[in-house]
């Protein structure tokens, strides 16, 4: 029985032709500030202090980023604004080709069209990742029809993405459909999971519950869990993706119960440049991520920390990578090409 | 080249004779609070809320529970204060055995002897504790020679067990005998390796990094481990193993990383009565323990939750259980009679 959600997933970001407005991720849920970005800088800090997050949002973000600076800077300057915001965050590889599809559209207009031209191919950019995410939602709940129960790992809806987000969406279609409950990870150390997916969940009124990272592999063992569905930061040319840290636990007890590891994702995430995930540059953050937890200290001020921001999972462990330009079931060299070759 | 640790283990509970004093571990690392437990209900509610915790010490806890009540109450009373011991928590079983090896030691004594019985029983069971540790650093190191790189879960040192405790005493002893350095999962919900681990490891002067628990698998692929060591709450006839909720993704990740992943606990964890780990009992904790960490509100305030304290980990994924009366390895039903027939 098809349910009626309460709500429409809620835009992280709005462009209003001349300036960038994103909500403030860092504050969800507790407040809902929003902030204005008026140039590429403004932008480059808000994504690398995860202002706005996830990998295809950042895209989005930068792309706007770029825009902004070409109306006014020159070319030198506009170069290196866009080398600033490529280096915001190291593991995505859309930011990186979103920056240089705006950055290469204004340079080849005229100087006094530049700012037109970056602004017209931001809007595109937005606009690709709109419809990727709802071609996603729909592949996705088609191929995982009958999960009743979907796990899944940090932010992938509206917050992270355009439209209704990646993994995120595809549990929300299925919710629309039938009757689904979603088991959200809380994804330490910041918490996207807790603080952003719990609230998506609720503003559309599918049923959710929360847990600890670590029970996720548990509830599978036991049978308590149809499907694992996450999101990707960047897909390897053989299908390795890279994802928020801890994904891959996840992929290694999904194999062990049995249960579909699904990866939802645009193709803007998949580079085919590199061969493995092996050369997928993992972003370390700050000890304090660690160390913290929603503002409270957990350990000494100075314990030594590791934080990677994101793991690899080895394309043998993934089912499915759901994009929105088909299924690469599952993915491998061969069958992303074909994707990618829209056969 | 052997270090020398700078300190000896904090022990965390101390027995003058009448009255059982421990430290309250929810307030570490920020206060060292030291509770006096004057009666079985004092014990038992300090139990419940993980003031003491670690399956070993909580039978230790436990034992002296019974014993402080052994000399004032008639008999119903006292079998109705061990009840309320043993079900304190569930899921370890040297808690309860620990209570029926007391409470049977008083009620065979004559009435006026009962108090003085329990008393022996409980510090006999103490020492053994201490001297299983000793035991259980002293093969664990043996077993991980070489091994530089250590990854552990959740705390299991002095705070956890008698003696300097079970899979972090190895550690312990491998950091005393040569160059170790130990990577420490945060243990989510109650963070038990952030506040505690991490606490005992600085005290001892051991070099330690945390990480969140889901880093751990990344980490372990990337080939930055060189072996997994946790405890037990309670291991089945068959060598499945219950231990704090992420241990069983440490073992999958572990066993796809071509590492040792080694269980090291008190043969009192073992229970022999029950087949396999299916029919161990998995305790459900309050949700306000995801909802929250370090005091801090993670989420909504009614968040539905979660929260699973310990999972399985089957036998195959474990490499060896180091006890005090030796190693199964790996363990099995044939290996673990064996062990505990004393072959």
């Amino acid at each position: 029985m098809a349910r009626s959600l309460t709500s429409t997933p809620a835009a992280a970001l709005r462009w209003d032709g001349r300036r960038l407005h994103i909500v403030d991720q860092t504050l969800l849920p507790a407040t809902e500030q929003w902030l204005d970005l008026e140039c590429a800088q403004d932008t480059a800090e808000a994504i690398a202090r995860l202002a706005v997050r996830g990998a295809p949002l950042i895209g989005i973000a930068a792309a706007y980023g770029v825009a902004m600076e070409a109306a006014r800077a020159d070319e030198a300057s506009l170069t290196a604004a866009a080398a600033a915001l490529r280096a915001a965050r190291p593991t995505a590889v859309n930011l990186a080709r979103a920056v240089d599809r705006v950055l290469d559209a204004a340079l080849a207009a005229a100087p006094d069209e530049r700012g037109r031209a970056a602004r017209a191919e931001a809007e595109r950019i937005h606009a690709e990742e709109d419809a990727a995410s709802a071609a996603i939602a729909r592949q996705g709940a088609d191929l995982l029809a009958g999960a009743r129960r979907i796990l899944t790992h940090c932010n992938t809806g509206a917050l992270a993405c355009g439209g209704a987000g990646s993994a995120l969406a595809v549990a929300f279609e299925l919710a629309r459909r039938g009757e689904v409950s979603v088991l959200a990870c809380e994804t330490r150390p910041l918490l996207q999971g807790a603080r952003l997916t719990t609230w998506e969940l609720r503003r559309l009124g599918v049923p959710h519950e929360l847990l600890v990272d670590g029970a996720a592999a548990g509830l599978m063992r036991r049978g308590e869990v149809d499907a694992v569905i996450v999101g990707c930061d960047r897909v390897a040319a053989n299908g390795d993706v890279a994802n928020k840290v801890g994904t891959y636990a996840h992929a290694l007890a999904a194999r062990a119960a049995g249960i579909p590891f699904v990866v939802a994702g645009p193709t803007s995430t998949i580079d085919a440049s590199i061969s493995s995930g092996d050369e997928i540059v993992i972003e370390e953050r700050a000890a304090d991520e660690v160390r913290h937890a929603g503002g409270a200290l957990l350990t000494a001020e100075d314990t030594p920390c590791r934080n990677p921001a994101f793991d690899v999972t080895p394309a043998e462990l993934v089912t499915a990578l759901v994009t929105e330009r088909g299924i690469a079931s599952p993915p491998s060299r061969a069958s992303i090409v074909a994707l990618l070759d829209g056969e």
